[in-house]
């Protein structure tokens, strides 16, 4: 069996990733840094050494997404690490306690049949790399982390997909979400 | 936000389940141990002090039951430590690589559609008690601790279920499964 990736993204003084700001969307906000890095989340540590707050997710299976749609994102998935890509949005994600008491069809419903969160996703790829990492399971503060690596010249599309999103059916279940975004520093 | 449950198995010399047997079902087997205990599971801990295994699971959401089959559940549900449920089975599992590359809709016919997963477990509630733990995201050797509590006048209807669902479709992505039956110690 393939083993799951586990990453974590480290808050503080250093990182590949420079934080040019932090915005709280929806409930408590995240302690101000200036780098993030994206690491390999070692076994059973919940803090990286010398950041300020660590959030831990893994790269698992896909929850909603349908055949047809699988094979769409295969497709056009765009891959990290793009030399372009100088742009990033790290954006930690919350559901409330109504969301996850839904049934799985009740939720897959809102997800794609009203919200069409894949299709809308799809839209920007592959301008837009995105990767999800699961952190409900770990008992981390938020339940998702979410991904997002873009060039310069695509930060208004970025914008774009995030208001849409943000208007969704789904997006009325989000109780936490902090917006982090992020410059690759450069040889770094 | 109700929090995630999260619980362990320890495997020992000591706890309130003394084991009857262990059987590797497939794959690799457990080290054979006298009793286990089932607690709470420590932040950060991956193995209780004196345990010969300890495995970790969460009690989250339901993954492929829809609002009808959940309604249903809710409605006949056993609770766990009933006075008459002296016997109980943990059986881990884990599923291959190919089926956790199965798009949701996939996973989802074969767990239910063909399989009917839960419309069988419906069949004997609430004489068997079931819950179940997943392990999968938390870096555990199996997917899944499945955990099943009885009355020894329903130990027949309990192997009756086993077989069944060991018998599906879906069981065929089962690639490690080890079967370990337990009776409660008195006065423990």
């Amino acid at each position: 069996m393939a083993p799951i990736a586990r990453v974590c993204f480290a808050g503080g003084q250093s990182g590949q990733w420079r934080v040019e700001r932090i915005q709280a969307v929806t409930g408590e906000a995240l302690p101000p840094v200036t780098h993030v890095a994206m690491l390999p989340s070692p076994e059973g540590t919940t803090k990286i050494d010398g950041s300020v707050w660590t959030l831990r997710g893994t790269a698992g299976h896909v929850r909603y997404v349908e055949r047809s749609e699988k094979l769409a994102l295969q497709s056009i998935q765009a891959g990290l690490g793009r030399p372009e890509a100088t742009r990033a949005a790290l954006i930690p994600i919350r559901k409330s306690g109504a969301w996850w008491d839904l049934a799985q069809d009740e939720r897959r419903s809102i997800f794609e049949g009203v919200s069409h969160h894949t299709a809308v996703g799809l839209e920007y790829l592959p301008a837009v790399a995105r990767r999800l990492f699961q952190s409900r399971e770990l008992g981390e503060p938020f339940d998702f982390l979410t991904w997002f690596e873009y060039a310069p010249a695509h930060a208004d599309r970025f914008e774009e997909l995030v208001a849409r999103l943000r208007a969704t059916e789904e997006w009325r279940y989000v109780d936490r979400e902090v917006d982090i975004r992020l410059s690759r520093v450069q040889d770094g």
